[in-house]
């Protein structure tokens, strides 16, 4: 998608000098800067704090992560640390071990001189993939669109919740695809994007890809979905997911349980835009299951952004209480009106997602 | 309540100099500054630019600036104009015009030259009344939260939204009268404060009145409260109320809705704390009736805060979007356990506040 009206995706190998390259995201919307990734240090630094972020991103810059880490010592025992290392970062992003599987599954067969050649071939594929895979999800999203536009014959409005577009992917996005989707298709679209405290991805990402991509969208804060959907603001909301279960239990960003309990009473059509990559086949009970990151206190007590001089500057926004800071939350599937995937929109129950699986041809 | 270890409360008249004064919430936490208040323009500032906020504090304040406004001219022609400007600060603060309509009233009794004086003494009353009628709220709260501790002998966890302590009144507060008086009566408590975002009045007032009182306390962002909701670390929530339909439907901070909805959904109770001052007996379906009020949209694309060395500043969020900024919602009575009032705990439905009615014998 665009940034400076200049087509750009968040992570790229330059066979010029070997190198990888990422957006560093934490200064957006004020800042766009590239940074390179040379060292193991710099991609755990990089998923750990954020200069990545999205499932599907974290998969991509994990698997590049572990090819070039290869290079230095392709060992048994140094693939284990590294894979080890990078595991660590994030321990609910399910791309992350799902990419790092993927790699080391295939690497087994070849011999230690020949594994962070074939790593890396793998991690282009898997970043290609996911173009693919996010174009799709925008494909079979825009058909949801499409029909109700048909119905309503007037701007159709989605509130999305965190940033689930481009910027958490290689190129596209999850939720935000079919968007691009129905703008590319000339759909009168209008977005209310949750700002999504503590990090305000909405804000700071959603509202900005929106925005240099040219699409009319608003910023609100997370208390206000419940009114907009109350008064008939709203016609569908589309969020993305960290982890689904294989009952359809969204892990997402926190405050999306409180979007879909709204979405519900008010009889708005929920939808969850996901890479299937992203289900836990073993997970039957999300609420139960899935174990929710609890981040740094100071992401709620302190926030960032452009003081009067334009330079970022964080503020502190409590005098001195203690904070939490749960990072996700787990929407049940009775909330869930359907997930929108790569292959197909499937329901959010156990048996369409255990068809999904066998469509897969996913082994047990 | 406490600030540095004083009692204090949040609006005083002072004999002295015959002059109102108030806290300047704006900069709490960060600063503690108390300003005079003299004129009718300084009245009706304080009640628009939020110095003095909360619907009981704001019924209050209006009172004095009817009162001393009077003081300069007290002909019909000038108190209709007084009137006006104090009622068009603040359209859904439901206190504002029936402290104005009891003075009202009250003076068309009386000439002209003793209009000021009356008006004045029952702006004192009217102080009084608030600061009865919140610790009254607290004594038939505190028996709510007795009787989970009798259950649960355990601390309990209280969640809260926005400010409705002793700064949004005179005294005591409303939702955390009975949190206060918990406290008192040494029942362990630990409350989850929700930031409450685009003007973080959980952050900035509640954390800190807590704090001050030395109450054991958390802040999180306006998400987190599903997840909590949904693990078992929230026994109840205590909100507050600008508006209350005869219906039971409650019109509070934006986001006061969905966070009855996650309580609803996992068999929370959710309490509404109100003066039966705040109810609205006219208004029969509060979702329909209810006007919300859209306040200005850099309230949710800046935020102000402490910076490293130590100044308030205001930074900017967002790039270049535009927000939208609706600062209440109202919560459909279904939701709503029971409503916490000065004279009863009374089920969230017409019949029951009809009751209410006919024992407060307020006049059709």
């Amino acid at each position: 998608m665009l940034i400076n009206n200049t087509p750009t995706t968040t992570i790229w190998y330059d066979d010029r000098d070997s190198n990888v390259y990422i957006i560093d995201q934490r200064l957006l919307p004020h800042e766009f800067i590239v940074t390179k990734l040379q060292s193991l240090d710099d991609f755990c630094f990089a998923i750990k704090e954020m200069q990545v972020r999205g499932a599907p991103l974290i998969g991509v810059t994990a698997a590049y992560g572990l090819a070039i880490a290869l290079r230095a010592d392709a060992s048994d025992t140094a693939e284990k640390e590294i894979v080890q290392q990078l595991i660590a970062t994030r321990p609910t992003a399910m791309n992350l071990r799902w990419a790092i599987e993927r790699i080391q599954k295939l690497i087994s067969a070849y011999p230690e001189s020949e594994k962070a050649k074939v790593a890396l071939a793998e991690a282009h594929i898997i970043r290609e993939e996911d173009i693919t895979i996010c174009e799709q999800i925008g494909v079979n999203g825009l058909s949801i669109i499409q029909t109700l536009y048909q119905q309503k014959q007037r701007t159709i409005n989605i509130l999305t919740h965190c940033n689930a577009g481009w910027l958490a992917t290689v190129d596209w996005g999850t939720a935000l695809a079919p968007i691009y989707k129905a703008h590319f298709a000339d759909i009168p679209i209008h977005i209310w994007v949750d700002e999504t405290r503590p990090r305000n991805q909405g804000a700071s990402l959603t509202a900005f890809e929106l925005s240099e991509q040219g699409i009319d969208h608003t910023l609100i804060t997370d208390n206000a979905g419940g009114h907009l959907m109350q008064h008939g603001m709203v016609d569908l909301c589309i969020v993305g997911s960290d982890r689904t279960a294989a009952n359809g239990d969204v892990c997402n960003k926190v405050g999306t349980y409180l979007k879909a309990l709204a979405a519900f009473d008010n009889q708005i059509p929920f939808y969850v835009a996901l890479p299937t990559s992203t289900i836990d086949w073993e997970i039957t009970d999300g609420i139960k299951e899935i174990p929710i990151e609890e981040r740094n206190p100071e992401e709620v007590t302190h926030i960032s952004g452009l003081n009067e001089d334009g330079q970022v500057t964080t503020v502190k926004l409590v005098k001195d209480s203690k904070a939490s800071n749960y990072s996700f939350d787990v929407t049940p599937a009775r909330l869930v009106t359907a997930l929108i995937t790569e292959k197909d929109v499937v329901k959010a129950d156990s048996s369409s997602i255990e068809q999904l699986k066998l469509s897969l041809d996913i082994q047990p």
